[in-house]
Order: C-alpha cells, then sequence, then structure tokens
C-alpha cells in the first residue's frame, strides 16, 4: 500500500478441503485492508488462483505466493514479526509500539517519525511451533477470545493502518463498486459511462457474488 | 455489552456443511467483539451450537438463536439495520451516522447523546433479497471490495464500539486466557492460583485449540 515498507501476511497452515475458504479469506483481508503480499502453504493453490483472480479483476498491486518453508519465512524475516494468536497482549495496548517499530507512527516532531521497516503479520492455521511465539517481535490478540484468524487479521490491519487502507486507490483494475446508499453498482474501473447497474432486485448476494471463494465460477 | 441497547448480529442464508466454518466465525466473532446475540438460519444447528460451547466456557453475556423467519426478523426489526455489503457506503463515511442513529456518539453537550437504540447487523451469506437493501437503514461497505464477511463484520464493529469491545469483562466463564508477551496461559475464571500453564512447546496452536471450528472436538 506504501512504497516505504511492505506488509506480509502469512498464512502458517492449511489443512486442503477443510481450510481452504478460510485460507481464502486470509488473503483476500490482506489484500482489501491494506497488506501488500500475501504468502500462503504450498498446499493452498486453490486459495491462492482465488485471490489472484479477484486481484486481476479488481486492482492492486498486491502479491500471491506459495512457498513451502513457513519456518524459515519467520525465521529469517528481516524485519518485524507480529503474531496473532488469542493468546498474546491485547492489541489496544501494544498497537501503539507496533506502529513505532515499523514507522508508522505520528512523529511527535514533523519529519521525525521512526523509520519504515518492514512487516510480517503471521496467521495461524494448524498448528503452529513454540518458535513462532519466540522468535515473534510481537503475540497479538485481538481480545483474548476464541474467534476468527480473519477477523482478528482485519482488526488488526486496521489499526495498524489507522484507517488510511480504507482509502487507498487500485491500480489495474478491470471493474470498481460505486459505493451507494442502495444499489449494486459496478463500473468499468476507467469510470467510463458504460458501467454495469445491477440493482434489478434479483436479489444477489453481492459479496457472495465475488468473493473469492471455494469455487470462484460458482458463485458467477 | 451494554445495557442501553441491544446489538444483534443476523447471519443472512447458510448452506450446511459447506458454510459451517464461516457461520460459526460469524457467530464467534460477533460475541467476542461486542454484540450481545447472533441469529443463525435454523440449519446452522451445528455452528449454534458450536458458538454457544464457547460461551459456555469462556463467557457471556451472549445468547445465539435459530430462526427460520430471516426475512421477517429484518422487515420487523425496531430499531436501526445496518446491511454489510461491498455495495454499500464506506464504513469511514458512515460509522458517524450509524453511531448517532443508535446512541454511540459523543455529545457534543455532555447529557446530550442521542437516545439509545437497538441494532441489527445483517452479513450477507448466500443470496440476499434486494429488499434487504431497501430496508436496511444503511447499507455499509467496509471497503468496496470482495473480501471476507468475517473481516467486514469484525471491522465494522470495532468501529462501532470505537474499541471499547475490547475492554469488555466476561460473566460466568469457567476460563481466562491471560495476555502475555511470550507464552500461552490459561487460568480458571476466578483467577485463582490453579492455574494451567501451556507453554512446554508442544506447538499447539491456541487459536484453533479453542476456536469454533466446524468439528470442535477435532481439536481438543
Amino acid at each position: 500500500m506504501n512504497d516505504a515498507r511492505e506488509v506480509v501476511v502469512l498464512r502458517y497452515g492449511h489443512r486442503p478441503g477443510r481450510d481452504d475458504r478460510m485460507t481464502t479469506h486470509v488473503g483476500l483481508t490482506a489484500r482489501a485492508l491494506g497488506a501488500d503480499r500475501v504468502i500462503f502453504p504450498d498446499n493452498a493453490g486453490q486459495s491462492a488462483e482465488t485471490v489472484r483472480d479477484i486481484t486481476g479483476r479488481f486492482g492492486g498491486p498486491f502479491a500471491v505466493e506459495l512457498r513451502e518453508d513457513q519456518k524459515a519465512i519467520v525465521r529469517d524475516f528481516e524485519g518485524v514479526v507480529v503474531h496473532l494468536t488469542m493468546y498474546g497482549e491485547q492489541v489496544q495496548d501494544v498497537e501503539g509500539a507496533i506502529r513505532e517499530a515499523v514507522g508508522l507512527d505520528e512523529p511527535e516532531v514533523p519529519g521525525e517519525a521512526s523509520p519504515p521497516r518492514d512487516l510480517l503479520v503471521v496467521v495461524g492455521g494448524e498448528k503452529v511451533p513454540w518458535a513462532l511465539y519466540e522468535r515473534a517481535d510481537f503475540n497479538v490478540g485481538v481480545t483474548n477470545q476464541p474467534h476468527s484468524e480473519v477477523a482478528g487479521l482485519a482488526v488488526f490491519l486496521d489499526r495498524l493502518f489507522n484507517g488510511e487502507e480504507l482509502d487507498r486507490e487500485w491500480a489495474d483494475a478491470d471493474r470498481r463498486v460505486m459505493p451507494e446508499a442502495t444499489g449494486k453498482t459496478v463500473v468499468d474501473a476507467d469510470g467510463a459511462g458504460d458501467g454495469e447497474r445491477d440493482d434489478d432486485g434479483r436479489g444477489d448476494d453481492p459479496v457472495t457474488d465475488e468473493r473469492g471463494d471455494d469455487d470462484p465460477a460458482e458463485d458467477e
């Protein structure tokens, strides 16, 4: 989202079939809420394909990688590592320190912001090794309640970027949704006049229609 | 979370099997991030059971309902209806108006806050009827990008409550997670000394362990 640093989301662990949809949603949430890249385990090819497809249609830049070496990625990451876990410190207590660590803080003296550093956000899927807790610069809980890794990632990114991710622009998109009070309007991304207005009451669920799902073709 | 008003999340539509995990995560996210109640379609009994189980162990109050009459719930709701959809107005543009509509705004004159009203947050699953767009007081997009209904709900609730949901207390819990920089510590909810410390490096994923999943027994 910003040239100064890269924010990478690593989905740690993936069970094909069972986790396809959650992993896809991790990737799409990372993209929509300001991360620059998502790394999936190499057995999550279907999720990768869906996220790439959405990026192709709705814009980027956003990169999707499949990697086998999850442990090495975390160990060797040159930057700040945040691990989202319900056992971690409360996000409201540490978000300021994280923003400062990666240079997203508001400087007290203009021009004296902390230097930008890359950030790896690790989202646990199946079992994660204890070494991850030890390697992480911050183990962070978005609440200490059991809920959803997708929800935790979303709240974390929104707080990390202080809401600025909601205003980002998308490059190389084929289409763009026009926000409106009542309606479902999609236009060509160049804003040209041949927009498609879909408020005919057919009752499609627009999110399901476009959301990357297990089988994206099914909903279209 | 607050006696003045009830915040209810309605999961609109559910495909058994395929949607079990997403529906469960909608319910757990609603609970963790400050809603008072979730309503699932009546074919989502498995998700309801999981959310109730988590509430029994980690505390409440939080209610889970199964209802057949999704359309009637929306139509007859006495309060403000928010529909989360990627076609809606941008959350950053309308969150102030929504907070004011339900009395969660900061009054300019102390004591002159808007009156509290109940809030129904509708999260689409499969196809939602066009009437929902028309009935909703606010159609809201957490970005106008396709991503995840769980992520959208999470960001919406965090912004609705202005982060105060992260500090809520839980009643009638069996257990409580102690937030910490490195570790996985669960204590009895009364804070007594027989806490169970689980940092033996077995490498369990604590979120998966406790998260309501398709089959909660599988992870335990």
